[in-house]
């Protein structure tokens, strides 16, 4: 039934000569960068060479970094711990422009239409944006303490918590003025927050208090909702290496897929209901569970002692299906966006790891400094980052 | 509460002088095609400046063309009606390569990898793929008859059904060996088909008698599951004016929104019951329903005689919330990846038309001649296109 053919043997009209050369291509589709936390370094990576085209250096402290990108996928908006807010052209691989914004930023978003950039600090609290071309402050958002979870939301609109207070807040820059909402209680301690892909769902983590509350995003008053009354922090449990991510969260088959805090466990909750509805035992306290593209699997990875291994949870079974051990101190996972690939970094190997998600083999491995983060362009044209 | 800033008031380090002007960036990710059906040209457009870039000439019958892109977002790969596959290179902005594959075609597909482009055909019919780099040959598959609704499933596989024998099969080319399976009967005439964008439900419309099938892909064994028993062309109802694309459902808030044919409704199916939960009554028969990413919104476009108007429905109450006239012949619909906009071809006014989602006001115009598919590059990323 099949006929391989070696050998272009029909009708063909080739116009020009062969394509240039991979890395020689200034399409940005495929690029990416991996921070290097020790050295405030990050790496410009073609993620589909395998390969690395560029150490930036200067980007100050990378020990809590994140990134963004501009629609067009040229800059990258690297948010540093030390209230560094640094834009890199992907495409002449430098910094174009830097900026001090403020004393201890924890993370940033882009409005939807790429024009707005938006920081969350903690000294001082508050959310400042700025323009995304200039780096120009446009707004500054003062809060009643350390703000957290920041997201975007359709509409050049954002949303976060504030730790001190337990409140969340929604700010809408569409018109003239920038207007400031106040969502409602969260609960005590905010500590973390994440928007579903669809940008419905803000749910907010809690350190104070037990549960989580969830925000529908598309009301057009947004009121907390506090579900999962026994999620949290119990001092009967195993010491708290470190709180799990929320944007690590996955939304998969109707489900959040929620990492147990000080526990080895994955808690499943259906998403209409909110009623936790199975949970996963594993290896360890989980950090990060991401739902592969295209597939009903997701990827976790652990806090220490635990952090050398990596779990492959089924969302339908919620069984565990492979356990990996890509080396010591995996900090961050970063799917190909149509889910063939999975890179992994591993801080105390000095490499990034990228495994084919089929067959769950190391394809290839790229050498970095202390690599923790590592971020696509590709996450330029999705919502909830 | 708010302080509006002008000018950047804060500690700031501009390390270099202003970004490149709009326009001259060779960054891909704002990319797109606008199809000019009627003389086998295209246009390369800027989404984020809503400018043209050039109109590139020779691409053969475009009456009924679809575009994939590469993961790298550098080059296009246009099927057109007559067998011709094109791969544009949107940095050059012209042909890179040109192979007439078949005699008449009407469909394509690019693996999760890149390497693979595939090419549904009608005459003869059969499902042929091709190196992406080079356009060479590197399976011919034939097929008992017309095939229709290729799709890529991840793991370098396709699926597709065939028209006269009412079978669907999928090649799997991960392995030295190109494998290929049946994976059963979909019923009489299969007319179109169209993949979940999570990759898990490929989902077959009939046109040789009621009713869809499903496969789960995400199955080891996927096998068809027969739904919506009374769905599809009825002899008693309105004449069908033109069958609706499949690729146009929109998946959204557990619902599969499937537009009635012949008739002037979308059907809401519960995806998890198969059963029919709504219906919405619209201006005229329904040809693409598209998900505003980010809301709770689908945009539906129209058969002749009502193509002049697109209507807006809300998934949660299945309500249309507006109707636009964007003017004579309303082709196609394409929205930013985060949702912010939509671009609409008008065929007969010679124009694309940009909204503004959220204002539902027009932003802006492109004059393009008899335009009909828009693609933006950032479909690279996307399963299920």
């Amino acid at each position: 039934m099949i006929r391989h053919i070696a050998a272009l043997a029909i009708s063909a009209l080739l116009l020009t000569g062969p394509a240039q050369a991979a890395g020689t291509s200034l399409a940005t589709g495929g690029l990416g960068l991996v921070i290097e936390r020790a050295s405030g370094s990050v790496l410009v990576v073609d993620r589909l060479a395998h390969d690395t085209l560029a150490r930036i250096e200067g980007l100050g402290d990378l020990s809590h970094a994140s990134v963004n990108y501009s629609p067009d996928e040229r800059f990258a908006y690297v948010f540093g711990r030390d209230g560094g807010l640094t834009r890199i052209d992907m495409l002449a691989r430098r910094i174009d422009r830097r900026v001090i914004q403020g004393g201890n930023s924890i993370g940033g978003a882009i409005s939807d239409d790429g024009a707005l950039i938006a920081v969350s600090n903690y000294e001082p609290g508050g959310v400042r944006i700025f323009d995304a071309e200039t780096l120009a402050l446009v707004a500054d958002i003062p809060a009643d303490g350390k703000t957290v979870g920041l997201v975007e939301l359709p509409g050049r609109r954002f949303a976060w918590a504030v730790w001190d207070s337990g409140e969340a807040w929604m700010a809408d820059l569409s018109g003239p003025q920038t207007v400031v909402t106040r969502l409602g209680e969260t609960g005590a301690n905010p500590y973390d927050a994440v928007l579903s892909g669809d940008g419905r769902h803000f749910v907010v983590g809690l350190f104070g208090e037990k549960g989580l509350t969830l925000f529908d995003m598309w009301d057009d008053a947004p009121a907390p909702v506090r579900f999962m009354a026994d999620y949290g922090k119990d001092d009967e449990d195993l010491p708290v290496y470190k709180m799990p991510h929320l944007q690590g969260w996955a939304f998969t088959e109707g489900q959040f897929a929620l990492p147990a805090v000080g526990r080895h466990e994955i808690l499943w909750v259906d998403r209409t209901s909110l009623a936790e509805v199975a949970r996963t035992s594993l290896h360890g306290q989980p950090i990060f569970i991401l739902s592969q593209p295209g597939s009903p699997f997701v990827w976790v990875n652990f806090a220490t002692p635990h952090n050398d291994a990596l779990q492959v949870v089924d969302s339908r079974s919620h069984e565990v299906v492979a356990t990996l051990r890509p080396g010591p101190a995996v900090l961050h996972m970063e799917f190909s966006p149509r889910g063939h690939e999975v890179w992994v970094s591993s801080r105390d190997d000095n490499k990034v790891i990228v495994f084919d998600t089929r067959t769950r083999a190391v394809k290839a491995e790229i050498a970095a400094q202390s690599p923790s983060g590592i971020f696509f362009t590709a996450r330029a044209h999705r919502i909830g980052l």
